[in-house]
This record gives C-alpha cells, structure tokens and sequence, in this order.
C-alpha cells in the first residue's frame, strides 16, 4: 500500500487540481471526500480509481473495497486536498458517470444557476420526483463541484445528470412532440393551468435573472408560482419542486 | 459623526458580540452587513439604531437616513464585524423584531431544522406562500444568524417570524380547532389526501430525524411528499414549498 506524507508530494498536487473544473474537465475524474459521501459512492456502483485514506480512519468491512488502489496519507494531505473545514479522513478519485439517455419522456434542463448548493438540491428533488433526466446547461455550478456533489445527497451518483446544450435538448423535445415549459415570471401562466403529464421537460433559470431569454421564445408555455406575501420570490429549488410535483404524474 | 480606526476599539468589541446567538439574546440586537441587506432593512422600516460604514461606502441618498447615527470605520472593522470573505463596506445594528399575532389563521411551525440556510430558506417559502406567521422552535438555528437573514431575502424584515414553544402553539391551534399536519415519511398519508384550506398549521422538522414524536403524537394527521426516485429524502425546505403551496387555499 502506497504512503504519503507531505502535501506537497506529486500525487497531491494531481489531487488538488479534481478541486478546479478545469482539472475535472481534463482528467474526467472528480474527488469526493468524507465518509457518507464515498460509503454513497461504494453502494451506487461509481468507478472509483482510488481511495485515499488518512492513518486513522477506519472502513467498514462491508463495503468490499479489497480491489480498489489505496493510498494511505497524513491528515494533512486530507486536509489539502478537501474544501470543508473538518474533513473526515477518507476521499476518493471517481470517474465521472456517463448514462445511456434512450426513451427520455420527463427531464428538467437547469440553466445558468449559479449556487452550488441549489444545483445540488434541484438534482436531489428531481431524482424525488421520478424525473428520468436533468440536463445542467451553460453557465451553471459545474456538476462536479464538491458543494453541489454534497447537495445533491448521493443523487449525483446513481440518478441521471448530464452537462448538455439546451438548445439541443429543446429541439430533441420538440421533435418527440413533448412540451416544454419554461418558468417566467413575466410572461407565464399560473404553474397550477397546466395538467400532470408522464411526458415534459420543464427549464429553471438563474437565481437573478431567470432562464434565458433564447429559451423562454421556444416553449410552447412558461410557467410561474404565484407570490401571495411580500417575498420577491422563491427560491430557484424550492420552486423546482413546487412545480415538478405539480407537472409529474404519478 | 464617530469615526473608529481599530479593529480592537471597544466598540467593535461590542458589535462583535452580536454574531453570536448569546449576545444578541442579552441585547435583542442583532447585526446585519451588506448593501441590499442594509437597503431591505431601511425599506422595510426595521428599527436600526446605528449605520456602520466604511469610508469608502457609497449610500443612496433615497435611502433617507439622515436620522440614523452613523459611524465611520476602516475596512479592518467592517471584516471582524461580518462573516462573509468579501464584506461591502456597510453593517447596521437593529433592533430584533416583535409581531401582533391575532388572528391568525394559517402558520408554520420549524422544529429543530440546524441549517441556517434552510431555516432562512423555509422562512422566505412561507412569506411566499402567504402563511401568516413562522414560529422557529427549540433546536432550530437563531433566527437572527446572519446566515438565517440572508437566507430570507428581506422576509425577515417584514414577515412575522417568532421564536416560540411549539408546544404552546399546537395547543393555541387546537383550542381554535384548527388543523395541524405533522411531516413524516413513517406514518404519514400522502399530502395530496388533505383539501386545500385557509386555516391550518404544518409542522417540519430536522433534517435528519424529522419531527419529534412528541409534537407527530398530537397533530390531527401526518404527511408525507412520495418520493418516486432513488432520493432517501427531500430538503427540508423543498418539502415545506411543495407541502405549503398544496395546503394553502388561495
């Protein structure tokens, strides 16, 4: 079993750069660090390349990880290579998930939301609510971004999320004859005149400026949630859910 | 007009006081930084009882706050006063908020939710929804961390939010035989089961163990949001916005 010791050891310094979505882009790998998120990992079936593991930490014989490479390091190469505060001991390096998209009948394309944690948690709700797939156009948290990794409570790793062009995804609805909504607060319709269907893709947009502009002009019908108090409006998941709730017939 | 050019000045030392929960309960201040945090407050018509700015701030002259003592600081001060990387150069100490509660026909009750984010979240939901009056419970986050305000985006300001014992108000609720749902994905109905109504009370809990069964044992009846995919849960505030834009008759 390999041992590091310094953080400034070569492997780390490969290991930091998972931290930057350039380095994720590049590599096609992305790290994930803590115990709740690896054990997430290890149960869903994900390609993890390595383990990498601080003297101290101690791993479930249940997890059946004899066949992974494991490195074990000091806390603070844990340290270095983790954006949270107190970091857990274990980390690992995964590739990232590639799904195979055929028969698609309900998706929800995110575009440009910029939150990590509302990222995260938009993906959480639509694996809640039996969406088949979210689409994260330009613009948005990258989906690999331990924050929203961490947000999406183990989603991530066994629900379909795909970095995509939505222009694209809108023209392969249109051609199945599925409708898409977007969500406006200008020039939409109450979400609550629109009938539950097992088929449509729904569009949120940026926490300030809402989905674009180029979107909204392709949808068949945009969709708004009545404010009733003084709030300028909702949050961008929670609206997420009130709608995908109200569309999804189940 | 006062000026302070140290970190170490005993006023800071006072206003420092003010980010944590004790020190703003002794005093029944609390402390906000940021402009549009700042500008909501001035709008809202929040008693503030003095402006802290740095030198360089530039501030609206619609503001109309020529009344508000005002003192000017360095930047040093203005970043040991606020918890965020990139403060904007402005803070203001108010006065905690206190709300006329009769007739009140519909509320939300927070019960032990840790995350400030998620508190400030649910509380923004509830303004949204048209709810009369949020009551945070024992165990949640301090309605007046700064992480809770920003959260609210503004709601705090002018949306009845209480710190209270849910116990005392289940029992208010109960003697004017309203309605209160419980959360729980144990033994709970389907949300969709209960009519929409214009008075009633939900009760959501911590984000890992939910409700305490001391409140779920006296509540009419407990609900649930399905979850049709591979997610263990909601968020807590998903489930609030999905719950409260069902339950409210409008």
């Amino acid at each position: 079993m390999k041992r590091i010791e310094s953080p400034k050891n070569e492997r780390v310094k490969q290991w930091k750069k998972l931290l930057t979505k350039k380095g994720r882009d590049k590599t096609g790998l992305f790290l994930i660090e803590g115990f709740h998120l690896v054990e997430e990992a290890v149960k869903s079936g994900v390609h993890i390349e390595e383990l990498i593991v601080a003297e101290h930490a101690i791993i479930p014989a249940t997890w059946n990880i004899a066949h992974i490479p494991m490195t074990i390091v000091i806390d603070d190469v844990i340290k270095a290579i983790s954006d949270t505060e107190t970091p857990q001991g274990i980390a690992a390096v995964c590739k990232q998930l590639h799904w195979n998209i055929d028969h698609i009948q309900t998706a929800l394309f995110i575009d440009a939301v910029q939150d990590p944690g509302n990222v995260g948690t938009i993906i959480r709700t639509a694996d809640a609510a039996g969406i088949d797939v979210v689409v994260v156009g330009e613009g948005s948290a990258d989906v690999y971004n331990a924050k929203v990794i961490r947000a999406t409570q183990g989603s991530l790793f066994h629900f379909p999320v795909i970095k995509g062009d939505i222009g694209q995804w809108i023209a392969r609805f249109q051609n199945k004859h599925i409708p898409i909504y977007g969500t406006s607060l200008q020039n939409g319709v109450d979400y609550r005149s629109v009938s539950p269907s097992s088929s449509f893709a729904l569009i949120v947009g940026n926490e300030g400026s809402g989905v674009s502009d180029k979107w909204l002009q392709q949808t068949a019908t945009n969709l708004y949630v009545p404010i009733y108090g003084k709030a300028e409006s909702l949050n961008v998941a929670v609206a997420t859910g009130i709608l995908l709730y109200h569309l999804q017939k189940k």
